[in-house]
This record gives structure tokens, sequence and C-alpha cells, in this order.
């Protein structure tokens, strides 16, 4: 079900959250606390947006568990940002695990990443894949459900690299519900785990959501201080106090040093 | 446009072919002699038939070059085999090095490999994967066109893990005839490389053949000696006079001892 | 702290202890449970020695996880095998994950494992080396105290590829005395875990010890059925009363279908 | 023998060098114009030092070929430099690949590439490690020559990360002899190759020699336009008038905006 970290904010490296932190994404990959099954060793990724003027995130991404990977370590405390996603993989049964199924995935601008697992996908896959429009077709390297979710995302969006935040947040309502009606056709009854996050650098989305109104979905939490917002699967510091639950059934806005909360549905 | 080697004959261990004879298939990985570009360093892959009961081949794959894996040296000094197929790769611009892209492809008894081409794949891969059965379309887990002639290959011969030799035949042509198809529909007018290997651990089909006429196609030789037959891009050893080259235009039997040349159209 | 297995008997495959078994050792590598760290994700490895007739196993390492690894579970399926070991490895904290710190490790016909931690490596390092024979000096490719145990066990039986079994278990005892003689020089008075693991193919030599008499050695257990003897750090199957508890500071031979276990100090 | 660049200047992406040039290092590790054995594909290696306040580089380096590693072409385009180091490796016969072999080794401020082969490196290797500090021995992490060369280096600038222009420039004349030094006591008698590169960040110092005076040492060239300044082991542009080729038997030292070649010996 994988774990996952986003930051915006001042400039800062990546090494407080990936390694230095009590609950750091590098800890959680060997031990989360909010899983049943607390480890996420099936490769990692980074996405970060450079600090000179080059509005494309670079991406770092490997098969290897992220606590034995020593150019982590390196990338993690030698490049300023001021925005990044970073996700640790446990990768669904019979998934390979390969660069292409590494989170974050990107488009131009944007990045995309997803805690959770569209339950029955192989039952929707080819169904799903076919309402895709070509480009969206043709962007899918990998095998994973949460891939194809980002190539639908980017269809509902028109590939637009320059989408405002209200066609960002549609976008991503949109794709949920044409997963959920996939699913529906194809009768997928279980549940699905939809915490997507996704961003173009500048303002992100989030959403913490379960098809199934008795399963709890994955975990969400952010913290802010002042221009510093973190939104992670689970608090990446000690003190909880410190840390706001996402409620279920909600999408999360951070844009313009603000964090919103709505209903999903 | 890689290289590949199958043997089939009295058991042997696969070091002699793929590192100790003078044109060995990981020297070739190095300076392949047939090509203009001579490196195949984009991953390997074998794919072995064991000598006890069971029918299913084992396969062993990297993303590494075959020249400095360690394993390899191991896979072939230590495991007895009548039967193998050997490959090492030169990835096309822009697709992935990854283990789900390496050859021998393998689905229950079969093997796959591919050295060549199928020009403009761009152009007709979503065609030719909507015309797949759900089977074929969900066997393929990489992004080659060699995966996808295979899965084509598959739904021709409807998965039969015991089909007879002429439907095997049948279903070379019939691929190679889709693909052909496929092509002229999305007017890809340039060359496709086609030289396809199969497999069921019994008897093998190979295919030389190149869609335009003024095209030479990829090259292709086999050299037998009793019982013992190797069929390979290139010729594994210096001795020249030993190999014999297949002709354009061919499928290639290798079946109870023999070597079967046809032409294809 | 690693989790490792060795197997000896008739004829069979690695999967049923490596992947099959309710414990298996594939298992052992996510989740250990007779470890306060459960993880044994960093890397792995197996040695086997052929069914024909050739003395020296054949090994295959990865610095994947064994849980994610395909090549692992074609091996395991595929090599028929009369005697082999296999490890997961827990890397200590500074350690690089490399091939050439993956166990197990070998020299001609003889294997080693090593279950455990010389505790303050760093401090006798240097001087451990500078007693060993240039050839064993030589030897050594990697980085990890198990490996420089090897290479003082090859040194104490002169590198004799066809050492008796006494010849065996007296190496192994010096071996065990200069590591702890070494520890003494340096003022290195934590505890060392010292669960060695050597065979030549034919019969093979475990410890259980702890230098410190207060602390309690890593785990160790054996199952016989027959001719079939498997020894592991921890019970590989449910059922409990089928394993033998090692107990602390044992050296245990496992030679002709038996096992004796016998005081180390 | 490997294919290594420095560059120092402007504020740049390592894409131009690296990626973009007709004859960039990645074009040179499949078919470097200036080696019989065109082939650099056993891993490399960058080290950068960041634009913001921080005196240490960062690093990244891989076992994979540079021509398909995705991470590389992400790391080359994003990350903002004014002085970087980058190597592609051919690895000696029988060197491991592994990441500790990977040029640019570091040191605190310090990085350092070798392009060459100390020649007969295994009968002088146990001396040279005997005459090292504890902490250049240990400093040591994986197989190679150079890595102990460089192990040699920081002994001789007793491991001061301020060492002086001069101090640099005697301490890799002192290495250079100290490695003729152990080889004559061994009787190494044939060619080393030595072209070193070293850096702190703000000078660099290069040799080009071979121990014998018959045999040509490897290649190397420099570039300058303004304050750039590259320096490579052949020339990354088509136009050769723009190279400057380095003269046998030189220490180059770059600092201050200036090149200035003196004579090794």
């Amino acid at each position: 079900m994988c774990r996952f970290i986003a930051y915006t904010g001042e400039i800062t490296l990546m090494e407080d959250l990936l390694f230095n932190a009590e609950n750091s994404l590098v800890r959680q990959s060997k031990q989360a606390k909010m899983r049943v099954n607390p480890l996420n060793g099936d490769g990692f990724g980074v996405g970060w947006y450079p600090t000179h003027s080059d509005e494309l995130p670079g991406t770092f991404v490997s098969i290897e568990p992220a606590w034995s990977n020593r150019n982590l370590s390196q990338i993690a405390t030698k490049i300023p940002t001021k925005h990044f996603f970073a996700h640790v993989r446990d990768a669904s049964v019979g998934m390979p695990v390969s660069q292409s199924n590494c989170h974050p995935f990107q488009y131009g601008r944007y990045l995309w990443m997803h805690n959770g697992r569209l339950d029955q996908f192989s039952c929707f896959r080819r169904l799903l894949l076919s309402e895709l429009s070509d480009q969206a077709f043709d962007f899918i390297k990998g095998n994973t459900d949460s891939e194809c979710a980002f190539a639908l995302f980017l269809d509902e969006i028109a590939f637009d690299q320059q989408a405002s935040h209200s066609k960002l947040v549609q976008g991503m309502r949109n794709t949920i519900e044409k997963i959920s009606d996939y699913r529906r056709q194809v009768g997928a009854s279980t549940n699905a785990f939809i915490n997507f996050a996704l961003t173009n650098g500048q303002e992100s989305v989030f959403t913490r959501y379960s098809t199934l109104a008795d399963v709890r979905p994955a975990s969400l939490f952010y913290h802010q201080e002042g221009e510093n917002i973190i939104v992670s699967s689970e608090p990446v510091t000690e003190n909880s106090d410190y840390w706001t639950k996402v409620e279920r059934n909600t999408l999360l806005s951070v844009c313009a040093n603000k964090v919103v909360a709505e209903a999903l549905f």
C-alpha cells in the first residue's frame, strides 16, 4: 500500500523528511507505523522542482529499497528545492518491481503518486485502457494501477500543462469517478483504496478515499508551519499533536500557502 | 538489433556457447561481428529446459550487460541442459532497459526471442493490442515489439501448450502476416526486421525475414553436428565453413534432429 | 543479523525451503520470527551442489531483496540438488549492500555463511588482515566480517580442498579462537555473535556461539527426517516439535546422515 | 581504461558534456574514439559541487552503463553546478563491477578519478596497503587500484581538507613516486597508465603519465574558453582545433581560471 510524503515551502534539502525525522520516509520504508504490513521495500522515487528557472521536476527512482540506496542519501542532502514528492513502494502481489513502476510518475510539470490499491485492477484494466486517448495510452510504460489512474487524469485535463487549480480538482474528481464507473461495469465490488497525490510544482491535490463506506481508507495527515506544508501518509515526527488527520472522503488542496479540505463526493 | 543463440542436442553446459567459443554470445554482447552497431549491452536472458522431468523451462534475465554479470557465468557452468535459448539485447531507442523487456519471453513450455525491429511499432502498437484476446493482452508485461509479437503468436495457436509442429509453423506464418497487415493499415512502409525464434523445448521454429524486398534481413546461421544443432544470429566459432547461412525469407524448423528450411512467403 | 538455511539429503528443488514452507527463508527475509528486527532485505544468496559430476557448487547472489527477485524463484524451482546453502542478509550499519558482501561465500568446494556480527570489527579488521596469508588476503573481495572469518578459516585448513572432517572441525575452532584473540588484543569486550556455517558439499559444520557468557547467541535449529537434514536460523515449518534447538556454545557436525553436537569450548 | 571529464566555470547543467556534445561522455561510454577497446560500459559516476553554501560534493554512481541509466539523464539536466567530475568505467579483467568501484571516489571535499591501470596491481597491492595509515586503510571500500592510489594521496596530504594548491601538487607527485617505488620493489616492470584527476571543488590537478618511456600514456586534452575549462580523456566536441593535447609526463593544474602544465618528473 506504500507510503508517501509531499513538501512545499521554503528552500530545503530533502534529507530532513527522508532521513532525519523520527518517522522519516526511509524509516517508514522499513517499518511504517500505520500499516498492517509495515514494509515498503519494493523501490522508491523522489521528484523535486529545481530552484532555478526550470518548471519541470527532476526525478530519481530505483528498484532497490530506500534504506540501502547510497545515491538517495546523496540526492537528499545536495539538492535544494522548495517542492518535492517522495514515495516508498510496497508492490501489490504479482506486480513487477521495475523502474517503470516506481512513483512519482511524471508528465511534463506534473508528478503523481498513489498510496493504495485499485482492487481487482486486472478485471477492468483493459476497459480503462480502451477508453484512453492515444496520448494517454502511449504514456503508460509500466504495469501499475497507479500509472493508469494518472493517465486517466491526464486525459481529464487534456494534457494541459497550464491547467488551473479548479481544473486540476475537477480532473481528480473525474478520474475517481471514472475508476469507480469502470469497476462497476466489471462487477468489482471490493474496496478500492484511493489516496492520490498530484502536483504541478506550485499547487497540489490529494485524496483520501475508499470506495466502500465501511472500509477505512489508507491514512493521510498534514502539517503546516508558516509557508511550509507537509502532506504524508503518516506523521513524520513523533509529536502527533503537530499533525492534522485528513478525514475520509476528502480532497485536500495545497495552494498559495493554504490547505483546504473539501468532501470528495 | 540484438543477437541470439539456440541449442538443441546432447546434454551440455551453456558455457561453451555463451563464454568459451571464439565468437561466443557474451563476446557478441561487447563486439558482435555482423552488426553495424556491435554493442548488445542492454541486458540479456537465457532460458533452459531442465534434464529432469519438468517440461517448463527456467529463465534467468538481467538488465546488466552479459559480460559483467557474475551470476550468468555460474548459471552457464552449473546447469546441464539439452535445449536452451540465449539472447543479448540492444534496446531500440527510447525503450526501457528492464527485466520485463529481456528475451527470451516465456509462456508455459514456450520460449520466444526476436532479433530485429518492427519499425514504426509505436504507430501500430495500439491496433495490434486491440486485436489480442484478453489472455494475450494480459500476458504482456513489458514495452517491446518482440513481446507483442509473441502475444500475437500465442493467440494464433490459441495458447495451446501441445500444439503440433505444423500448428507452430502456421502460427508463426500467421503472426508475421498479421504484423504486416497492421503495419499496412497504419501506413508503416519502412522495413521490419523479423528474425523470430520459438521453441517448446522439443522443436523450434526460426525466421529470417524483412518486409521490404530490397533490405537485407538480419543475419541467421546454423550448424549441425550429429544431433547437436545450433542456430544463431552469427557464427559462434571462427571456422565459417562450419556454418550454413539461412537465406532470406526463410522459415527454419529444427525438429527430430533435422533442420528444414522453407520459403516463408 | 541475517537468516540462513542449509539442506542435505535426497534430490530436491530449493523452492520448498525457500518459498513454500510456512516460515520459508523468503518469508524470513520480510518477517523473521526470532529476530528483534525481522527484516533481512539487504540481498541474498544461494549455493547449490550440482547433481552431475561436478564437485564445485554454483552460486547465485543479488543485492535485491529475496522476496521480489524473479530469478530466485526460477532457480529455486528448476535446479535439482542434494545439498545447498541459502542466506538472506541484514547488513550491519554502514556496510555496503553489494554482491561481494552476499553470502554464501565460496572457495572451490567450500561455501561459508554467517548469521551474526563480529562486534567492533572495525577495530580488529586490520590486525586480522595482517595475519592472513597472501592467498587468504587476496581472496577477500568485500567488506564483511563474515568473509574475513572465512579467509581465516581457509588459512587454518591451508586452503586444502580435501580437508578431512576433523580438520574442518579443528579449522572452525581455530578460526573462532583467533577471532577472539584478535578482539582481546584490541580490547573489544562487547559480544560477538558467531553462528558460522561451512560445507564442502558432503559434510557441514555449524556453530552457535557468543563470546560473552551472559548474551544469548543467535538462534539455530535443525530437523532430521531420514537422510534429509535441515539446519536453519529458525524453524522453517510451523510444527515446532519437529525442530531441535541447538544449545549455545555448540559445534554441530552434519556428516554421513548424522547430526552430532559437541561443546565448542 | 575508462574515460573522464572535468568541468569548472560558469554555472551549467551537466547534460551538455554528458549527453549533448558530439563526443559526449555518454557517447564515449559506448564508442570512445581514442581507445583500442571503445567500450566503457562497466558503470559510471558523477560528482558535482552544489551552487549553494555546501563545500562537499554530491555523487551519483551506478553499475549500469551510462547510456541506459534513466536517473543520469535526470541528474544531468536538473542540477546546476560550477564544477563537476564525471567518469565512465571499463573495468580491468576480473575486477568486480560494483558501486564501491565506481569513480569518482570521494573524501570530504575531494573527488578522485583515474583513467588508466596500475599494471600488476595484484603484486604490489598488499605492500601498498601495508604502508597506509589506519585512516587511509579504512577509507578503502572497493577493489580498484584507483581507489588505493587515492588513499595513498590522502595520506600524502595527511587528509587535510584545506590543503594548499602546492600541497595538492606535491601530494600528487609523491603518490606517483610511491606507486612507482612499490612496483619496483615487487619487480613490476610493465607499464602503468597513470592519468589521475583530483579536485577540491576549487582547483584541480591532473596527470598524464606512463611509467615506461616507450609506452604512450592514455590521452588527455583540455579546452579553455574564458573561465570555462574542460579537461577530458578525449575531445568532447568534433572541432579538434578547439582542444589542446596534454603532453606526456605532465601535471596539469587548473586553478583561478588558469591552466598550467608542468613536467611531472
